[in-house]
C-alpha cells in the first residue's frame, strides 16, 4: 500500500496509538496520521498542540506524517488518493461501532478505498485518552500508557490551568 | 504490501470469501490464498478439489496464487516472508476468536508480520462454508453464495455420493 | 395480530425503519407508528415534521397510522390496547439494550402485552438516523439509506438554517 | 398472525421454552410447535418421546399443534404457509447466531414469510435443554426448570437406561 | 477477606445493588459501601441523601459500613487498606467496561488490591438507577426494583421539586 | 473468605491459570484447586499427571491444595463446605458462558456459596489450554505460556506417544 490514514482525535495520542502507529507505517509507503479537529467534543489540547504532540512522539519514524483537518473523514480520504484506512480494535464495543463505520464508509469513499483494522497489543487493551485524562486529572500515574512528549504536555496545560493560565 | 496470505479451509470457497479475496489483492502485489489441509474436520472437499474451485472462481485476478498447506500456519507464514496476514470480520463472534488468535500469533510470527483485518460486506455477513453445505445437503438454495465453481463441484460431488461413486 | 405499535424518535426516518415497518405491517390489521416527542434529545426535526415524513414515505401502506405522543411508552401501550410492540435488532449493542427495555416493560405492560423482535435486513445494519444526519450536514450522500421524503425535508431544513431562517 | 412456527429439538422442553410458547400462542390464531428429529445430533428423546412430553405440558392451551419433522426448515415452512417462525433470545451469543439464520432463511422462505424473537424471561435466561441433562445426569436438581412431564419422562429413562432396558 | 469495597453512585440504590451488597457481604469481615459524589454527572440526589437511604436499606446487616468519597477510586482504595473491590456484572456491555476499568485500576491500586465480580440475579438484570429514575418520572411503578426507603425518597423529593421546593 | 474452590480440566494448567490461582490464594485461608476428571473430553494428562503439574507448579504458594474429582461440582461444592467458587474470565465469550452456568450453580449450590470472578491479565487474555495444545503438536513456541513442569510433561509425553509409548 502507498498512502495509508489514521485517523482520530488523539486527545492526547497513547501508547496504544503508538503501537498502531509503528505496526502500521511498516505495511505502508506513507503513514498519514490525520488529527481530527472535532470541535464538537471540546478536546482538552488543540489540534496544533495534539499534531506537536505526535510529532515530537514519532520522531523515529521516517515515513509518517502528521497533518489536521475538519469536515467528513470521506472527503479528506477521497480528495487525497488514500488506498486504505487503518483503524484499531480493542473490544467487542469498538468491534460493533467500528464495523457500522466500515460499512457506511464504503458508501462514501471513493471506489476501491478500503478499510482496514489491527488489533490492539493486549497491553494497551484498555487504554483510551479519555480514561488516560480522568486518572491524570486526579493526579493517578500514567507513566507507560502515553508517550513522553504527551505526558509532558498534559503537566504544563494542566499547571498553566490551575494557575489561571489556559 | 508485497506478498499478503488469506488462509482459510474454503469447503468450499464462498461469495464472502471472494469479495475478500477482490478486496485484499488490491492492497498487495501478491495475495497468497492458503488452502489448509485441516485433516482433522474431514472437510468435504479435497485440498485439491478446495484450490481447483478456488483457481477457476478467481481466474480473473492477476496478481493471486492459490496454494495448500498443513501444519501451524505460522510456520508457513515465517518460511514464506509473509508480510501479512488478512482476516475477515462478520460478527462479534468472528471478532473475539480472532482477537485471541491474532494475540498468539504475534508471538509465533518473525518479528513484523501482521494480521490485518477486513469486515465483510453485509450482504455476505450470514454466509459460511458450513451454512452453506447443510442448506445444499436439503436442496436449499444457494444460488449467489457461492462461486459458479464451487456450485457445480457441489452438485457433482453430492449426485456422485448418491450414486455410490467417490 | 390486530393492533401492533413500532415507535421510535424517527428523526428521521431510515430505509432501514421503512423495512421494518412494512415487513411489520403484514403481520397484523394495523401498524401503528408512534413518533416519541423526545424533548430532552432535541431532535432536528419537530414530532409534527417526523410524523408528517412518515406518512409521505408510508402512503403505498393501506394499515398504518402514524401519531405522535409523550410520556411513557408503557402508558401508552396500555391505554391503547396495544398487543404487541415490535422493534428491530441491528447488532449485539441493540440487542442488549434492547433485552434490558423489553424486561422493564413486562413489568409496566399490560399482562398479554408482548415485545417482539424482527432483525433489520444486511443492507441497512449500519444505518441510523444520527448517522444519516452526521453525514448529510458534511455533505455526504446519503441517496438510497432515507426515503425520499427525509431527503427532501433534510435539504429543505437544512437550507432554512443556513439561510437564518427558522 | 394466523399459522406461527416455533421449531427445535426440545430435547427435552424446558420452561423457557414452555414460556415462549405461552406467549406466542397469543399472539396467533394456530401454533405450530415443530419437533426437529436432528438424528445427527443424536437426542435423548426420540422426536415420538419429545412430541409427547410437548402435548402433555401444552394440553391447557387451546391453539397449539405439535408436529415432528426432518428436512430443511425453510422447506416445512414454504409448503405449510407459515407466516412467521418465532424464536427466543436469551444472551448475546443466542443474538448472533439467530441473526445469522434469520437472514439465511429470509432467502430459502417463501416472500412474506418473517422470523420473529421474543427475549426469555430474566427467571430462564440460563435454562437450556442441555444443561438441564448434563445436571439431571448427575442426579443434581432441575425441579422448575422443566415440565413434570419431562422430570418424569428424564427419570423413566434414565431408570431404564440404567437397568439396561431402553 | 476482611474490607472489601463496594463504590457507586447509588443514585438511587436499587434491588439489583442490595443483592450485591448482601450477597458480599457474607465474604468478608467488613463491606464499605462507597458513594461517590460523582459531581460531574449532576446526580438526583446529594450524595449525604444516597448515603442515608442505603444505611436505612441495610440496617439490617451488621458488618456494612456507608461512606461517601470524591477523587479517585484508587486513591481511596490504597489509603483505606481495601482488600478488595466488588462489582457486580449483568450483561455484555457492563463486562466490556469493568474488564477495561479493572485493567486499568490494576495499575493504580496497590499491589495485592483485587477487583472481583458477582453476577446480578436474574430477576434484577434489567435494573439500573437510571432507567429506574425515568420510570419513576413518567409515574411507571417501580416497586419491588427498589428498597422501600429509596422509593421514599424518591417520592418526596419528587414532590418537592413540583411544588418549587428544594 | 476461609475456603474456596478453583475447578478446571487444567489439561494442562496454564500461565492464566496460575496468575488466577497467585491471586485468589491471596483473598482466603485456603485456596482449593480441583482438578475435574472430563472423561467425556478425552483429556491429553491423566487427571493424576495434572494434579501433579499444578502440585509442582504451585509449590511456592503456602495455602493451596490440589485435588481432583468427579460428578457434578456443585455435589463437591456442597460437601466441601466452599464458601465461594472462583472463575477467571477472558472475553465476551466467557463471561456469557459463566454467567448462564452461575445462575444455573445459584440453584444447585448450598445457600449463600457465591460465584465470584476475576479478570485474566491482558497478558493472558489470548492463552488457553487447548491454544497451547494446538500450537505445541505443530513444535510451536510456548514458552512463557504454561509453568515450566506443564511444559516438560507436554515434551516427554509427546515424545512417548511418537515412539510408541504412552
Amino acid at each position: 500500500m502507498r498512502k495509508v490514514l489514521y485517523a482520530g482525535t488523539f486527545d492526547p495520542i497513547t501508547n496504544g496509538h503508538m503501537d498502531m502507529i509503528e505496526r502500521a507505517s511498516k505495511l505502508c509507503d506513507v503513514l498519514l496520521i490525520g488529527v481530527m479537529e472535532n470541535k464538537g467534543k471540546k478536546p482538552f489540547f488543540t489540534s496544533a498542540e495534539r499534531k506537536n504532540i505526535i510529532e515530537r512522539s514519532a520522531a523515529h519514524l521516517s515515513n509518517i506524517e502528521v497533518i489536521t483537518f475538519d469536515g467528513l473523514l470521506a472527503d479528506f480520504v477521497n480528495v487525497n488518493q488514500i488506498e486504505a484506512v487503518v483503524r484499531g480494535l480493542r473490544a467487542t464495543m469498538d468491534f460493533e461501532y467500528e464495523l457500522q463505520m466500515a460499512h457506511m464508509n464504503a458508501r462514501l469513499y471513493n471506489k476501491d478505498v478500503e478499510t482496514i483494522f489491527m488489533m490492539t497489543s493486549p497491553q494497551y487493551s484498555f487504554v483510551s485518552s479519555s480514561i488516560v485524562k480522568e486518572v491524570f486529572s486526579f493526579n493517578g500515574d500514567i507513566e507507560g500508557l502515553v508517550p513522553n512528549a504527551a505526558l509532558e504536555e498534559l503537566k504544563r496545560k494542566m499547571k498553566n490551568q490551575n494557575e489561571g493560565g489556559l
